[in-house]
């Protein structure tokens, strides 16, 4: 298994503007939000990038590609029939092949050498199967994210066999359903932003669409009947998401990739000073 | 005197894409940096605005000025031709009137109730002259701002009137020439990005342009000229500029916002549990 394409999702109306937000990256360039999850993935073996976005963002966006701006190609979703659908629309440019998938609005600080998308790459190719990355995540946040449940198969690694996969669970239905041995209680293992899947997605997303088509179609429920079907797993990387759609997203994504770089040290001077320097009140 | 329109400058190629940068202002809404520079304007009565921008950047302006969207007005310079040719490119829409003048790559955060915009223009009200916004600014930092030499006027306040203006000054060419008595060794007074001005301005802005037609037009050369022609001062306002545009200027800028107001406390916990949160290394 090789890793040769991404899909990054930047379609949602709402949060059209976050891939162009800029950013410091940790070797002190200063540079678009896209072009930093672009560079994440090439820096993981991916080749050719496909970014699904909002009609008439493409020449905005290409510009914020930067250097990787000839291996990206954009597909507009003419109609924001939902993330799943949007995923979707990148059908043709994957082909047949497993993919990585990264969405537009979500920066990843890896904690040790290796990104995130290279260590989930390298968990998906040694184990040949599809592979979510996912955080330990407080139930508090769960109305943010997809949740997964499941079994931990990876002796010494933080590796789960996935079992369920549910959008934004309730704490509750989070509890009876999505319980991970193993983990701290009140945290459940939620989705990254970040995921090698194979081109059998694409079908189970079009039965989604099929059986509902006036309803957006979500990835959360194709993900539980790939888990059905097949070894699908979810791998805890080292390292930490970053939502930068969030509030105070962007400023804690800058924090954390300014403080895992090159300018640490100017950074929390910086920042030392700026607490110091507030007048009496 | 009355302030009633406020121009901003928003031209530099190089720079087109700050003032679209999304920050959450300290009231905790999440907003284009133009739409905190507008708002701030407002707040302190002003009630049109033009900003001058690239060609073709009118749209995605439009939109980031929010809900004060219908009193903009757009003015494209249509070549790059300086700072200075920005400003000249708002005479039209000022007419005769003073008018308050922001660049679109600063943000302010007031130290005390007042906007720094609010401060600024009731003291021009009061003296009824023109008035430049300025900061104590280290040396170091020169190459970055104009600067100002003048002498104290103010009695208790920080008012100065102003003697000379000189663009980015080298150490030794500000420790001959703009010396300002009372403040801090290694300390200069250097601009803030926010001005009450005349529209005499305009006129000095074209004596310049029509003097070296072939040159960048600069905004310093033109104050220097209006300081031997008329009373104008510079005062130093309760307050720090942040300059968008430098190297993790957003960072800081967005601290500064966020730790002056409603979410001060919930971002100084997050800030600790960032640096708390990094891993061993």
């Amino acid at each position: 298994m090789k890793i040769r394409k991404a899909l990054v999702t930047a379609a949602n109306p709402r949060q059209r503007t976050l891939p162009l937000q800029t950013l410091v990256d940790p070797h002190g360039e200063t540079k678009a939000a896209l072009q930093i999850i672009l560079e994440e993935a090439a820096g993981a073996g991916v080749d050719e990038f496909c970014v699904i976005v909002c009609p008439g963002d493409e020449s905005a966006y290409a510009e914020a590609c930067g250097t990787l701006r000839e291996r990206v190609r954009f597909i507009p979703q003419s109609t924001p029939r939902g993330y799943g659908h949007a995923v979707l629309c990148g059908r043709e440019f994957i082909g047949d092949e497993p993919f990585l998938h990264l969405v537009g609005d979500h920066l990843h600080v890896s904690h040790n050498d290796k990104s995130c998308a290279r260590q989930l790459i390298d968990i998906a190719v040694a184990e040949n199967a599809s592979v979510s990355a996912v955080q330990p995540t407080r139930e508090s946040q769960l109305t943010s994210y997809g949740a997964v449940g499941g079994r931990l198969v990876g002796g010494e690694q933080p590796l789960y066999q996935i079992e369920s996969v549910l959008e934004k669970p309730t704490p509750s239905v989070a509890e009876q359903q999505l319980i991970v041995p193993g983990l701290r209680a009140g945290f459940y293992l939620c989705f990254f932003g970040l995921h090698v899947l194979g081109a059998e997605i694409f079908s189970l997303l079009e039965q989604q669409q099929a059986a509902a088509p006036d309803t957006p179609l979500s990835l959360s429920p194709a993900l539980h009947a790939l888990a059905s079907r097949q070894r699908y797993l979810a791998f805890s990387v080292a390292g930490r998401r970053y939502d930068i759609g969030a509030s105070y997203g962007l400023l804690f994504a800058q924090l954390a990739l300014s403080l895992s770089g090159r300018d640490r040290d100017h950074v929390l001077t910086q920042l030392v000073e700026l607490l110091a320097a507030r007048p009496k009140e």
